[in-house]
């Protein structure tokens, strides 16, 4: 994942950015619209809503694509690494899940 | 990001449980929780709102992870490659980018 | 809050509307989507970043009318009053912030 | 609506909270935080997913309640009539649906 965090940095740092990384609540709230938007697209891929007419999507992947870039943002900001963060999650849910299948 | 990919099919494929991907719908339902968690150790490391006593959280780490988790799961269950669905954020938003600052 | 309950009952009866009321995954998927352009909303009002040009928005004014149009969805399909719910809670605020200050 | 935008101000303007109304982008994070809890419920009674042991959780009416609660927190900071809000939404949907099946 190393590489995904590098080339967020090295995106949110060219000059024409007046900041680095958006305060952590902005990233909360990018976040929030990214996530929004991979359900409208799960939404129309799966659901009874069309999409509007004339309505431009990225299609799944792009939204998926865009979800990450603001979680990798969120994490430099904070000094977390998604690997590291990645396998606590799973350590987590075996540890979880342990008690639960006993 | 192949890694983070492999790692949550190996999971979700083990025996005890029942069907290896939810359907994306419920994967949807799954993000906005878990982007609702992230939100809610932004706010408690940030923000006015004080943790409820004897509240026990993951920190921002774990719960930036359990998104990564089910983010996988959604592209897993997909076909979604992560770290080409990411390469295309980054290559929209320089697209993009390069209009706006002309 | 009955009257918003009435209307969107009104609403999702008409007769070019294929279901009533979409399955309660579908509404949160929709719910996403609307807490994600209130957050975009914000975003634009309050944030660094700025619109996109040619973005058009309905403000913030319409995304939140925009979700409690889907949160009444959701009430309505689950038999749910929307007062009685706000009324919980208040109720569940005031227990809890009565032993936070004591 | 009134009702409800009258006792969220009652209640935030309560001496001992430090401020009447939290900031726009910590509104959104709350925002985040209800709906992702209305999603966990949705998953608890429609999904897979089942609870975790001793998991104790407010149903869905409770976690609606509590969207609507922060929902009026961000419109009474921001001057905005949930009535009117809803009476918005519901005129774009019925020009929009008027184009949409003629």
């Amino acid at each position: 994942m190393n590489r995904i965090q590098k080339v967020v940095d090295e995106w949110v740092s060219q000059p024409q950015h007046k900041v680095k990384y958006f305060p952590p609540f902005e990233l909360c709230a990018q976040l929030s619209e990214e996530i929004g938007e991979v359900a409208r697209e799960v939404a129309h891929l799966y659901g009874y809503k069309k999409k509007k007419e004339g309505e431009k999507t990225d299609g799944l992947e792009g939204e998926i694509g865009d979800v990450l870039f603001v979680l990798a943002c969120l994490a430099n900001s904070q000094g977390i690494d998604l690997d590291e963060a990645f396998n606590k999650s799973v350590e987590k849910k075996n540890q979880r899940d342990k008690h639960r299948f006993e």
